[in-house]
């Protein structure tokens, strides 16, 4: 079987609403996919900014993300006595633990997650317009 | 040179064993390795879980994982004061440090793992039946 | 549209110069990738340690290197109380949080990054020598 791809990355822009905000794109990301027209394969998230990550958690009860909010800014406080001039240093810290990218699975023209995975942009120095490249590699 | 791939998404079963469970998860991936016939290319594997996830870390010693989970422990107490009532919230604090998937080299059908690298399945809400799900792409 | 690629690993070494060391290493990517030939795909840097990792973070303001660092440091001090009996617990720790590799777009034959971002090997138990596992999939 000879794959023919079209494994191109695309830009999606969003909009954070807050300082610290989880803000769910699985909805984007599907329709992205749609369009993509790939049925098996895999889905990349890149997101290309040092105070912001993307990560995997649950889309059911939203006291998880306002508990990993919390959580994180335990490990990392704002009032942080830190090096870095630009008041932001907390965010580069959360990032670096988040992670810049997440991998997908598609099976069958859609995404694979778990019942109650969603995809989230975590915004750690909003709100902001931010971007993320995203590419559906497969057939 | 023209790829021939067969890329698909296959489910491993597996069952952890405590609340917290450091499973490796090497053999499991080795052994379906050799059944998908790759010889040269990257393997993905995906925790479809919000309270599970994935990392590689030191198989030598069992002492690294019982510091690892202690650490964890310590950052996200059990007895956090959290909003989310089902009183797993450091369980999915715990899997978003972690991240859902990892990405392993595969050169001449063998995993290319470093002398010292296990893959192991972090369960944080257990012990349960859980999934993962597993990718060979190459040829 | 068939795809004819030539997605194998290459090894880079590299040599950390401190106990904790935060490598930049988005040049020796740059020159790896013009060697594949790549222009559309993805390039995957996979770290084959137990004690070190690879993320993404600014690459103009070292204070943000320096912020992690101490950051890290609080959270699993090199004090650590702990079992494993190498001395080297907390940089399995911090390389269990980091994570082990890095997914990296690839458009027009260039690394797709944000403007301040830079990729960067995480020592956490040197100076040593260290390898790094690449690849550059696509066309």
């Amino acid at each position: 079987m000879v794959r023919e791809v079209m494994a191109i990355w695309r830009e999606i822009t969003i909009t954070t609403r807050a300082a610290t905000d989880f803000l769910e794109i699985t909805g984007d990301l599907m329709a992205d996919l749609q369009k993509s027209g790939v049925k098996t394969g895999m889905g990349t998230v890149f997101v290309p900014h040092t105070t912001a990550g993307v990560m995997l958690n649950e889309n059911a009860d939203p006291d998880v993300l306002y508990d990993l909010k919390q959580a994180l800014d335990r490990i990392f406080p704002p009032s942080l006595n830190a090096a870095h001039a630009e008041g932001n240093s907390a965010a580069h810290l959360k990032a670096a633990l988040i992670g810049s990218s997440v991998n997908l699975p598609v099976v069958e023209g859609r995404l694979r997650l778990g019942t109650w995975q969603g995809v989230y942009f975590c915004e750690f120095d909003g709100p902001r317009r931010r971007k993320l490249l995203v590419r559906w590699e497969g057939k």
